[in-house]
């Protein structure tokens, strides 16, 4: 494997690539042409042979990629084969939503706790997932031994509680406020706003609409 | 304003700069320098620079720039001096949150119309916005004069709902479904896939701790 830094967009799409093998694979399929799953993925095949070069050498030319070998390598690259714990913070509507979102690609993803404030939901199980006090959250993280969470709480009392996960040990946080957090460089924060991904939808609505005009 | 087509990046970075401008506005100043700007924003100063390249001169070097006349700029290219009715497709667990949400930055966008098959739903008003039978969901986005759908339907019925909603008139689709869909080129789909988001932090954290056990 070459030893360089991967774009952003590249790793955004690693689990597109991943999740379409894991459908090829147990449907039995051995080969897959560039072209398919080009189609399939709906990225261009210029790109995908891209991000595929980051990884050195994953197929020959003119005869496609081994379905389970190219499978089995990005099970291992996006760490798939180890069982991740995480944490969701935060138990409000878009929370709860996400205790009940089946995170669908992945056997390998899995919401252990639950944290919150508010007592109505302390010390409940939601969809087989322990609601904890947010006082036991950094206990928990380290007995759970959780790098990754979840945040789904107010903006306003998102830092003091960013504070406390990086106080704990953890190491990458989805960011779903519209807080831009502080964190040090070495814990990992992925913002995922939703009223800039519709504004940005809007922004290229509008500007195609303009172009069409002309 | 420069003719010219905007990275995807720049433009996910438009509604930041917005709200924040917004935000200063708000609390009465007139000026703000680039540093101020990066630092809330947390984007680098030279990204910023670039970003706003595009749009042409939007401030003056070592003068910074005026915060009401680049809101107002931000808010006509985001086209958030315009109402947005947005319809909402899939009212489960998601798309439940969804209807909650809110869509903090902006006062233009508006979710008008939620449809579903569930009969249980069906005919309600859940947070102020009516839940209508998928069968009406042409006539309503024709009458409401909707042209952004956001899609929270499981996966495997996507795919017939959004041909439905390209023949109402949509022209954007917000695609919260794992699936890969299909639309004519002149409907632009943004993908919003929270496991890939979940993945791709994790596949990050794991690189990262590999260079730093070298």
């Amino acid at each position: 494997m070459k030893d360089q830094v991967i774009p952003k967009a590249t790793a955004k799409r690693l689990p597109l690539y991943y999740r379409y093998l894991r459908i090829l694979n147990n449907s039995g399929k051995q080969k897959v042409s560039s072209t398919e799953l080009s189609e399939a993925v709906q990225v261009d095949s210029a790109t995908i042979r891209r991000d595929f070069s980051y990884f050195g050498e994953l197929g020959k030319r003119g005869y496609g990629y081994d379905v389970e070998a190219l499978m089995n390598f990005f099970a291992k690259t996006l760490n798939d084969d180890h069982m991740s714990n995480v944490a969701l913070v935060g138990v409000g509507n878009l929370g709860s939503a996400l205790l009940k979102y089946k995170f669908h690609q992945s056997n390998s993803i899995r919401i252990s706790a639950a944290f919150d404030v508010n007592e109505d939901i302390v010390g409940r199980i939601v969809d087989g997932i322990p609601v904890y006090p947010l006082s036991d959250m950094a206990e928990q993280i380290k007995l759970q031994q959780i790098d990754i969470a979840i945040l789904t709480v107010p903006a306003e009392s998102s830092q003091p509680i960013v504070d406390d996960l990086v106080k704990s040990g953890i190491k990458g946080i989805l960011n779903f406020t519209p807080a831009r957090l502080h964190a040090p460089k070495s814990v990992l924060v992925q913002n995922v706003d939703l009223t800039n991904e519709l504004q940005t939808l809007i922004y290229f609505l509008h500007a195609n609409s303009q172009d069409e005009n002309k």
